[in-house]
């Protein structure tokens, strides 16, 4: 059933910010895409790490991966994170795969060279730009006694 | 960027047997939905605790419900788990609302009363059964060093 947690539809900075700090940790999340005839696929991915979350996500792949021929299909994308004490965020977006190297530099940090050797020179490499349309994520209360099971 | 960790689809029931053990713990999931322009939302969602999973899940809500509307209209559903270790299991599935009673109480667990007062007597009560078509999972290997960042 749906468990009862808080529910926040991040409007101003001001909780944006607070969701940022609550996101610092969580590194990987699901990237949900639609395929063809509809299905909902999903796979980790890596959100670059501790980055200030602003409503953007840059992950790093492979111009010929799955996920870049499915968001080129179908842009509206979903991440799914999860944190300690029920932490859950869902992030709706649209997806937008980035070729740039200049702008790719810009998300670029050198852990992510132990998959891509030349860094944003890597042949086949690609970012993906997810931009979040709609932000919402529940936890357990500090306040209130709320059992979620 | 896309993580490197182990992928599985699974086939056979004895993979399957080997999943549910690893899912036993993770009693809430995200189940994602399309909208009627095709954004993805998700919401964590109840298991109904230590089950056995053999690819059906049951989750208990409110007919009225914005995921009940959703997957009346578009029944092609994503539900993510996520467990300790880096475990993150993708479910692609099909959901169908379920009103019978008879149906209800095979999967109705008693913690659920917090929720539905009346168990599956509760007025608007509904069960959304989701059947995976595709299981994946990820995991850090325990052999080889796959570091995840």
């Amino acid at each position: 059933m749906g468990i009862q947690l808080f529910y926040l539809k991040v409007m101003a900075s001001k909780k944006l910010e607070l969701l940022s700090k609550k996101m610092r940790k969580l590194d990987i999340c699901m990237l949900t895409t639609a395929g063809a005839r509809g299905s909902l696929t999903s796979r980790p991915m890596s959100n670059n790490g501790d980055v200030k979350y602003d409503g953007n996500s840059y992950f790093f792949t492979y111009r010929k991966s799955h996920v870049v021929s499915e968001i080129k299909r179908n842009a509206q994308v979903h991440l799914g994170f999860e944190g300690n004490n029920n932490l859950f965020i869902s992030v709706s977006g649209k997806a937008t795969p980035v070729t740039s190297k200049a702008v790719m530099k810009k998300h670029w940090i050198d852990q992510l060279k132990q998959w891509f050797e030349e860094g944003v020179d890597t042949p086949g490499i690609i970012m993906i730009h997810v931009k979040a349309t709609r932000i919402r994520y529940w936890e357990k209360s500090k306040e209130a006694d709320i059992r979620i099971k």
